[in-house]
């Protein structure tokens, strides 16, 4: 799937890209089916809440022939290499759970902050792809952009002391300060886009954005798939995440060929 | 104001009603000064969250003139003599701060349960009246209410035994549980009313509700008044709840005549 000019210019100037529908439920509802396979294997690439329900796993990509087929799908790679180069790699991979009645809030911070504190990542050359395993709703924790504040660089790069080898960063220490995030939403407002499972959200490393927690009895399985380029290797850090968080292999993915790629329904 | 037939049955149908902007901006505006000087003074009706913001005060009613109009303001209290029954009086009075970035999560309880408890009240006979003192929207912590689940009664009997003498009580102590919310929801659904401040939501005791917190820079100021039937006073429990809690004075309120009444803008 290739991007228009019109959605290439809404991704530059909004720093995020919504795509309905992008795959279909039977689709969705297979990749649900992998993910309970791949998360019943213990290991430290599985995060899980204090009541012992999954809070998150990373790398599904590396062990599961679905994940990774899905993130050398033509209709996710294609528009990432549009967005950013032809030679991409996964960076990360991660499933956020964020299961009924929990998930705790995410504060409102930049992914690239993150990134370059702990994986000391020299360029923000990256883009996210977050697929709605589920329906999501005002009500169970959607993820909220503010429109536009990826153009502004990073607000905050005081706290590069800390963290550095912590494996999963915590956002309230890279988040912005509440005056710069209020004179932020004054300009700019704020957004949280609603669509059926299956449906797509491209959005920029250094775009502003946080999370309520959930509060419906449904969960808010998010996957996301953040490609680098193979240029923008991390540089060498005292103790490196491990590569289920932080992807080594850097071959330039290819998209599969349409007889391997399903069509939507 | 008197509601429409058509608005009482949405009351005793979906448990909860809206009436936008029943109050102006101005009017709206003299409230927050009210509010300001009210909350001058310090004493145990002010509840502060850990950073010192203003979380709730009770009782305004008692002690500020506008505060006191407002209870009686035939906008509030015709609509709620009409739920409910001529002879009201205030059981309890507080606006709920929730302050920009803050105010927690309040978990999905009734509130009528928490009053038995705390007060041994006999019956859900009363109707909260909700005023939006600022903007509401969906990501400043609305009220979330799962519709028509106040005719199913109480969801949680077996809790009787804490927190009656306590003086805030905690919904987390009386809230569903999961597997209620569950079936619930999925019969239901849930709404969460967004409107301009100066609107006015009246919602039934027993009506199962919940709010996730305020993600935005704004505040989500909500002023409760909840009306009693004066024949369902609180019957005598050991250690009561001071009256900045719970109203003693069970005097019936008579509407403000026309000459004290703005007219709304």
């Amino acid at each position: 799937m290739r991007l228009t000019e019109q959605q290439i210019d809404q991704y530059r100037g909004d720093g995020y890209l919504v795509v309905e529908s992008l795959f279909s439920q039977s689709e969705v509802d297979d990749l649900v089916d992998a993910l309970h396979r791949d998360a019943a294997d213990p290991g430290p690439h599985r995060v899980l809440e204090d009541d012992g329900r999954l809070r998150a796993i990373y790398a599904s990509h590396q062990r599961s022939a679905e994940f990774a087929g899905l993130v050398r799908s033509p209709r996710l790679l294609d528009p990432v290499r549009q967005l950013l180069t032809d030679d991409v790699y996964v960076y990360q991979f991660k499933i956020n759970a964020k299961p009924a009645f929990g998930g705790g809030r995410w504060a409102w911070h930049q992914d690239y902050i993150a990134w370059k504190i702990a994986d000391n990542l020299p360029h923000p050359a990256l883009v996210n792809v977050g697929l709605f395993i589920d329906d999501v709703t005002e009500f169970n924790g959607p993820l909220i952009f503010v429109p536009g504040s990826h153009r502004y660089g990073q607000f905050r790069e005081d706290r590069a002391d800390q963290a550095a080898s912590e494996q999963h960063l915590d956002p309230d220490d890279i988040a912005l300060k509440p005056a710069q995030m209020t004179a932020l939403v004054h300009e700019h407002g704020m957004v949280s886009p609603k669509a059926k499972a299956g449906s797509v959200v491209f959005f920029h490393p250094e775009i502003v954005h946080g999370s309520a927690p959930n509060m419906s009895p449904f969960p808010r399985r998010l996957l996301i798939a953040t490609y680098n380029d193979v240029t923008n290797e991390p540089r060498p850090v005292g103790d490196p995440r491990p590569e289920y968080v932080v992807g080594r292999d850097t071959t330039p993915l290819r998209p599969l060929g349409p007889a391997l790629e399903q069509v939507p329904a």
